[in-house]
């Protein structure tokens, strides 16, 4: 298999080089040849080629069989009059690849209980995923600029939400049947949309799924005040931009969270060099983190943590992708905190954490 | 002094009735001649003339020194087909009176800490306040709506991010002078421009507040992990309903927190009719909770505090406020919960709340 890798900006080319390490190790033990391909994205991108997303990087996107990103940004590339922005980089390969739905799984790991600011007994059995819509809303909406004002259009089409809301059913079919919708149906038409199509496609392909909804600020609080009773949540892209980063406050840190961004077979935007198979994106949920980048310690557990996600969905490798996930936990058990986990602030760095699930895979 | 009072739907006249004996207590005890109107607004006004702000609603509230409001909706005007809904006449109420500024203290109480799901030891000193702007944004935007797709326009003009961050910075020169813009300023041109304009009215107007931009996806999780660092947060209206919910859960509970929704003198609306009184809203963040409405277990502590903030910013009364403030204090320290509170789900009804509150003001 072919596995294109996007170190991308910041801590992104550490923790994308512990993942690679791991998958090579998975490889071996397993006996699948797994090749890497390198290229830039985001800012590093910008400066190489003047481009966020080289034609070249996104050509061998769309040509592997399954995408690790790092992370993209910096403040070297955030001057506010610049035209091109790094994050232009992912938001655009995610249309690109046509990567509508967002997984986001949230499973607080006991022995990173402490660095969570929530109450452990809270956290005991949490176990919940959020499905985000990646390419709509207000995130590809047409953008307007004048002297005195500015305006973001979020629009939503049937096709658009029935994709993603069929994704989190059938999520939810193999865990327990549960659906939480979310969206703002008392202000915003773009949600009254969504939650009637939601009703509609729960009603009548998935009979067997509960689905509730709820408004987005009161899952603010929900998601703090009662984790354990959601399973899926399915949300649009502003809001599920917001609540994954707030959900990632139950694991204790945005350093345990990992992400895949699936598409549909065929579905790659460009309609005519469509082939069958599921491209996924695989990447952290924390950013490039410039304040700790080149120092050897950041946490790479969520980059980990989202190959064994890429071998799961892209590869369909479920053995392997547990096995990854259980060396993570391994990890955890043992003690091996990065920094950010550590509770005194003091940790192991990027190597040690690597070789600590290493150790565990044998 | 005339205060409307509009007590709206569900729990909302238990609550508004609450903070009314309060106000009238404090009228007694400080000499002041408080005078009570009534007006329906929300499912109530729909039920009674059709429509979820009745101009004589409005008119009222423009004519008052202050407007005293419980809450809006509930599953009787919930139908997704229904034309009027509830929601509809908060938001026109706020728009009609110009209330740019929304104003929401969070100072969590010690003897609430045990409700709220964040650890306790990291609220101690936590005192935030954010001013959500109110009358912008997607919530009023054009809306759109095909056969199959729909749209909600996001928009902000420069005058309006002007004057909700210079009432922002203003309210942090009484306070430790530091200002966090919170926007998403590497995806949507709202927050670009608001972004610019913060910056430059700070620096311009404000060389004495030292403000810091956060994005709205870092700021729902640094609002757990550390909020003890924030002060004044400013932001745009959907970023401020879902962020000001999210941080309800550092006070234990919804049925604390108080909001005060302020415009500027003379601006109310409608130019002609302009006065130069600034009138202010006051509510609970909290919604109508249907499902406790008229069984008198409500916290009415939120309302109150709200009625607190009224004399406070729309009569000018700082004694009498602070007074109401210690005395909702020492309800909470006497151990007077509600069952929002009550760490066993089993607490008081509104009346005992309430009398447990007068009891303190004497
Ligand atoms: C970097 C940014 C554009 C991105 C987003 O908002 O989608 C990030 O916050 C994420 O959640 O992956
Ligand atoms: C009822 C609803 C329209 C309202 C809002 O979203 O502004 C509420 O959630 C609030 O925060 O006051």
């Amino acid at each position: 298999a072919e596995i294109v890798v996007l170190p991308g900006d910041g801590i992104g080319p550490e923790v994308t080089a512990a993942a690679v390490e791991v998958l090579r190790a998975v490889g071996r033990r397993y006996g699948h040849e797994f090749r890497f391909v390198e290229k830039p994205i985001g800012g590093a991108a910008i400066d190489a080629t003047g481009e966020p997303l080289p034609a070249d990087t996104l050509a061998a996107a769309q040509r592997a069989d399954a995408v690790l990103l790092g992370a993209v940004g910096g403040p070297k590339w955030s001057d506010p009059k610049a035209t091109v922005r790094p994050e232009q980089g992912l938001l655009a390969i995610r249309k690109a690849l046509g990567l509508y739905a967002n997984l986001r799984p949230v499973k607080p790991h006991a022995a990173a209980l402490g660095a969570s600011p929530i109450k452990p007994h809270l956290l005991t059995g949490v176990d919940l995923i959020v499905v985000r819509e990646l390419t709509g809303g207000i995130y590809f909406g047409q953008k307007q600029r004048t002297a005195d004002s500015a305006s973001d259009l979020c629009e939503y089409s049937v096709a658009e939400i029935e994709r993603v809301v069929r994704r989190a059913c059938t999520l939810a079919r193999g865990l327990r049947g549960r659906v939480t919708s979310v969206d703002k149906a008392n202000v915003l038409e773009t949600s009254r949309l969504w939650r009637e199509v939601a009703t509609r496609v729960a009603r009548d392909e998935f009979p067997d799924i509960t689905l509730e909804h709820q408004l987005v600020d009161s899952m603010a609080m929900h998601l703090l005040a009662k984790p354990r009773e959601y399973d899926v949540i399915v949300t649009e892209n502003m809001f599920g931009d917001i609540l994954t980063d707030e959900a990632s406050m139950l694991a204790g840190s945005l350093g345990l969270l990992p992400s895949a961004s699936l598409g549909s077979s065929g579905a790659h935007g460009n309609a005519k060099d469509s082939h069958q198979k599921v491209i996924g994106l695989y990447e952290p949920i924390h950013g490039s983190a410039p304040d700790i980048a080149g120092r050897g310690i950041a946490n790479p557990y969520a980059t980990i943590l989202s190959a064994a996600m890429l071998l799961r969905h892209s590869l369909g490798l479920e053995d392997e992708a547990k096995c990854v996930e259980k060396a993570v936990s391994g990890a955890l058990d043992a003690g091996i905190f990065t920094a950010d986990l550590a509770p005194d602030g003091h940790g192991v760095g990027t190597r040690a954490a690597t070789a600590a699930v290493l150790e565990q895979l044998q």
